[in-house]
This record gives structure tokens, C-alpha cells and sequence, in this order.
């Protein structure tokens, strides 16, 4: 097998791919990627049994054929090689790396592996694609993958809840502690589907392959998603398990509203939290109507006392966070103005952009 | 206790001052820095009893007095404030520090330790001091302080060993493996001083708290090293033990000589490296008359080769180095081209700037 290529062309797709490989073994198959080379067309796969990854771009197919190496070496030689044509020559058990027109001699081997041995990818039925906005999308994922689990006895929480409701799309993550959750109505139609679990690392990748402007296509199996976008087939298993009845988090109403900046609010949690102790992570909030004391203390060491104008017109409370989860949250606001907005200081807390939007975060406050 | 202080000028000092405190212990008294406020001038002494720190500047001192404050705390604090004028007031076991004219109420307390239980700084006879000059000085400190050792069984190699020889001033460093050794003659006359080992991270921090420019003094006692530098007084204990005979390790002439360039050499063991197993670390050099063939191999996963173009006329020879060595000592060669010197595959090897300057460094081969 021999093939020409530009060196940029082939890193930035196996950069992608490697996403798709096992990295703990360097010697077993499920760490190589798949080469196959002709009609002036290479096709790179990738896949660690779980999710799977395949692209195709042209290139000068020199002598077919197909072959398998290892990922992590191979994007580390492609990452070295100056930007220039380079030829890849499989011979021996080898895959030989040689920049053309090179001063330098530079030459690479990498062992290869047969490409018969490369497990086959999942397959699938193209007509069940629907295709909707990467942007809108996108945004869902932003809005609510920071907010998974991370504890893998609760494995169900560490996927991306996604349903369709009437005519919206519905995404939703927690860790039990904290939740996000945001509908969205698809200027495109979307058909219905099977509600899903989705691990975070395949959204993740699938806003990083994405350019965030533009259609791509999805489709959701009982056990798999798809997703074609900007050339590349990606698919991922699903998370298996019940989702939590996360509606019954989410409060009908609210008696107390405080409506704060948000710039104001991170800077003032920004110094607090010096002060806010590692264990109990716990930052304090006096909601009054003349402003917001926010403080943080270290027994034996200090604290840090800040406030913050608000609009507010509701009874004093104290009310005790998460510093991390508050801060997270307020990041991903993109207004102006929160509002905070809760029933009493033990119970679910609400916070949102103000105006209102299509997203909303629920923190459960801590035992002060 | 109370003043008044732009935040950016204490900012400043309390970060240097942070390098010498110890961070083991937080309520522990040399994780303290000791604040004297007296006729509008603050002086931040700082000691872990190892080394020492002191400096003086100007504020508006409105009660006089002096406290300690925890660095580590203080610092984050100082760094979190907006850029205006602080007031740092001292009351109840506390240090109250509060931006002036802030609409935002910033408050933060941090306790204090009293100042009569701060150790003393060491003393010195200021007459004592010689000067010389930053730039020339710090270079040296850039030339050596790299080779190193790190193995505290062997502590006496974990500083950089400073000398005078005839009217030149010598420093060596070494972990036995390589060494590094530059001898300057400075504009300035410098009296004799006894030879020492001084603390790696005592130059470190000389090099960051100077501007590189004029000059600074310093002063060399039986057991410690004392620097004045840019308005800050700097000492450090010195390492007991006798400094190995490094002259012997210096081949005094070469039977073979390599010229090359050094970005060339560089960039190709940038790529090469890919290949150099961790553990062995080893890259493996072919001297030709027509170039350097420097290769890496990974065994099971690949290999890399690359040629080199070079002035030499010896034999054909194989040096085996480890590759980490090779790059660093290279990365601070300051001209175009470097030599390589040797009298074998297997003794001493002198890495230098070709044309010669008033540094070598010296890297023992591996075994093939």
C-alpha cells in the first residue's frame, strides 16, 4: 500500500479519530486506527468497541491496499513532519513515513497490524437520518453536559438525558446534587425518537468535530447514536438505564425572585471562594433587600466578606452553596442579569437568565 | 496597625517575598510574612530559617506597628483586589484588609500571628558586600543552574558551585552525568571569596527578583550567601560537603571535532524523541564525514531516523546519549552552530558554541 497526501490534510483527521481508540494498550488493535487507500480516496476508521468513528478525503493512491497502526505514535509523527506532501509506504509489517522533496532525510516506521484483524464497524440504515442545526445543538450540549455525574456507581447520570417533547428537543443532565436542563424548538422537523442516554464524551466530541454552523444529521437507535457531520460518520453506544424523574426536581413555581449581575456576582465569588474551605466547599449567601453579603470562611485562617447589589423584595434568608456548582452554573449564562429564585433556603434553587430563556439550572442548596 | 498602600505595590513585593516562606503549615509562623509599619515605610521580612528575604517601600503609615500574616492567604487575597488603593488594618488578632473608595464593600480578615514571634533575619557585616553585574552574573546562573542534581543522597550536587580563579569567576554544576561550567571575567574587581555551594533555587530566585540590568552585590560567608538587589535583601544557607574535582571530568583536548547546526540537531531530535523509549531514554547518533544519522526506536512500535548535515572528518563512530540531556544542553547554546568534541564512543563528551565562548557542557555517553 502506497499513498501521498498533505500532512495537515491527514493530521487534523486523525486527530479526530483518535478520540475513538483505546490508548491503554499501544500493542492491541483496538489502539490502531484503519487505513484504506484506493481509487484516490483514503478512508480512516476508528473505534475502542463502544463508539466508532470513519472519514474518507482524497488523496494519490499510488498502490491500494489497507493497513492498521497505532494512533497515539501515528499523530505524534504526523504532528513532527513539516508542512509538505509526505508518502506513506506500507512494507514489511511496516508503515513508512517520508516527507517527499525532503533536504532533511527524515524517515518514520511504524509497526503495523493486519488490516483483516480490524474489528468491522457498526452498521446502519442511512434513511433513518434527520437532520438539524449545529449551532441549536450545540448549545443544548453547552448548556447542560458541565452538569453530569461523575460517579461510576450511578453510571446512568453520567450520560446526557435527550427526548423530544410535543415539538421540542429536550435535553437534561445531573448528578443529583445540581441539574440542567434546556427545550429547544428546531426550525428543522424533527421526527420522533426513543428518549436517550448519551455518554458526555461522545457530545463532546461531536461539538468538537462540528465547525457550529450548518446542518448535520442524527439518528438514534435502541442502543446506538449516529451522527454525520461535516464528512465524518461518528456513533457512540448508549448509556443503559432509567433516567430519574428529573420533572419532579424542577419547582411549578417560586414565592422569592432576586435578580442580580452576573459579572458582579462571579467577581465577588471569585474572591470569596479564597476563603471557601476545600472540604466543605461551602460559600454563604445573606439575601437582603438592600443587597446580597456573600462570604466564605477558613476556621483558624480567615474569611472574606463581599456585597453584591441586587434587586430583591422578599424576607432576609441565608441561604448556604456549592461555590463550585453556583460558579459553574453562572458561566454558562449568557445575559446580563440571573435570577435566582427559590421557596425557602433548604429547598431546590433556580437559577436563570433574566430575561428567561430556553435553559434553566437547579442547584440543591447545602446544610449551612 | 494601619495603612494605606496601592495594591500592585505590595502585590509585587509579597509574591517574592511568598518563595521564601514555607507552605507545609499554614498556622505555622514560617508560613508567615512579617509586616513593620513605621513612618510611612512598610518592611516584609520573610524567612523558612534556610533563607531570607527583605525589602522596604513607602505607604501612608496611619498607626504604626507590626504584625505577621499568612503568605499563602494573603497573597490570593492581594491578587483577587481591584487595582486601587487598600487599607490593611490590623485589630483583634486580625489583619482587616479593605479597598478604599469601593462601592463593591470587599471586606476580608486574615489572622495574625504577633511579630515578636517572628525568628529574627540573619545578620551581616554590610561592608562585606562586593558588586558586579546582573546580566553577566545571571547568565552564569542560566549556563549551570540546569545540570543540577536532584538525588538528595547526593545533596552536595543539588547546588551550583561558585569560585574564583585568578580574576575570573567560576561556577560549575553537575549530576554526575553532565556538567555544566562557565568562567567570566567581570568589568567589576571582585575580591577573593571562598568557593561555595549555593542552593538552586536561591539563584533561581536572585535571576527572577533582578531586572537583568546594572549591577546588585553580594557577599559570601563561611555558611551563608547574601544578595542586595533591586531595593531586596536576599540570603540563603549554603550546602556543606566538598564539591567533586570537576576539572578531572573536563577532557583537556579532543581528538574529534563536529560541527552543526543547532536547530537543525534540534529539530531533529524533536522528531526522533518519538521513538526514544522512556525508560532507556537513549538516542543513538552515526557520525559520518557526510553527516549525523540520529535515530530512535521503540521496540514493537517503531522507529525514526534522521540525517543531519555536519562538518567532520574522523572515523565513523556511534555515541549513544540520553536524549534529554542532548536537548537541554542544546536549547542553551546562544550561537548558530555548535561543536561536538570527543576522544571516544564511550569517554567524556563536550558540547560547545562554535565559535568557543566562555562556557562547555560536558555529557557522559550512554552504553550503546
Amino acid at each position: 500500500m502506497k499513498f501521498i497526501c498533505q500532512k495537515d490534510t491527514i493530521l487534523k483527521e486523525v486527530e479526530y479519530a483518535s478520540s475513538f481508540t483505546s490508548q491503554r494498550n499501544s500493542l492491541s488493535i483496538s489502539s490502531n486506527i484503519l487505513l484504506e487507500n484506493y481509487q484516490n480516496i483514503l478512508t480512516i476508521k476508528g473505534t475502542d468497541n463502544k463508539m466508532g468513528f470513519m472519514t474518507s478525503f482524497p488523496v494519490s493512491t499510488e498502490v491500494p491496499g489497507a493497513t492498521t497502526v497505532t494512533c497515539d505514535k501515528f499523530l505524534q509523527v504526523l504532528k513532527s513532519l513539516p508542512s509538505m506532501d509526505i508518502e506513506f509506504l506500507e512494507e514489511d509489517g511496516k508503515l513508512k513515513i517520508t516527507p517527499i522533496k525532503d533536504s532533511k532525510s527524515i524517515n518514520f516506521n511504524i509497526r503495523t497490524i493486519p488490516a483483516e484483524n480490524f474489528p468491522p464497524l457498526s452498521t446502519f440504515d442511512e434513511t433513518q437520518f434527520f437532520s438539524l442545526s449545529q449551532r441549536d445543538f450545540f448549545d443544548m450540549i453547552d448548556k447542560t453536559s458541565f452538569a453530569v455525574g461523575t460517579d461510576e456507581s450511578k453510571f446512568f447520570l453520567t450520560g446526557v438525558y435527550l427526548d423530544k417533547k410535543d415539538d421540542d428537543v429536550i435535553m437534561v443532565a445531573t448528578d443529583s446534587k445540581r441539574l440542567s436542563f434546556i427545550r429547544k424548538k428546531f426550525e428543522q422537523d424533527i421526527p420522533d425518537f426513543k428518549s436517550a442516554i448519551i455518554p458526555v464524551k461522545f457530545l463532546q466530541i461531536l461539538s468538537n468535530i462540528g465547525i457550529g454552523e450548518g446542518l448535520f444529521s442524527l439518528m438514534i437507535t435502541d442502543t446506538q447514536i449516529f451522527a454525520q457531520i461535516n464528512g465524518h460518520l461518528i456513533y457512540s453506544s448508549l448509556i443503559t438505564g432509567t433516567y430519574p424523574a428529573y420533572q419532579r426536581v424542577i419547582p411549578e413555581s417560586f414565592k422569592y425572585e432576586c435578580k442580580v449581575k452576573v459579572s458582579d456576582m462571579l467577581e465577588a465569588l471569585n474572591r470569596v471562594s479564597i476563603f471557601v474551605e476545600n472540604n466543605s466547599k461551602k460559600v454563604f449567601l445573606e439575601l437582603k433587600e438592600d443587597g446580597i453579603m456573600a462570604s466564605g470562611e477558613t476556621s483558624d485562617v480567615g474569611d472574606a466578606k463581599e456585597i453584591i447589589s441586587c434587586e430583591y423584595s422578599g424576607e432576609d434568608v441565608n441561604i448556604t452553596f456549592n461555590n463550585a456548582f453556583l460558579v459553574t452554573s453562572l458561566k454558562k449564562i449568557d445575559s446580563e442579569y440571573f435570577k435566582l429564585c427559590f421557596n425557602s433556603a433548604t429547598t431546590a434553587m433556580e437559577i436563570v437568565p433574566d430575561p428567561e430563556k430556553d435553559y434553566i439550572f437547579i442547584i440543591m442548596p447545602m446544610h449551612g
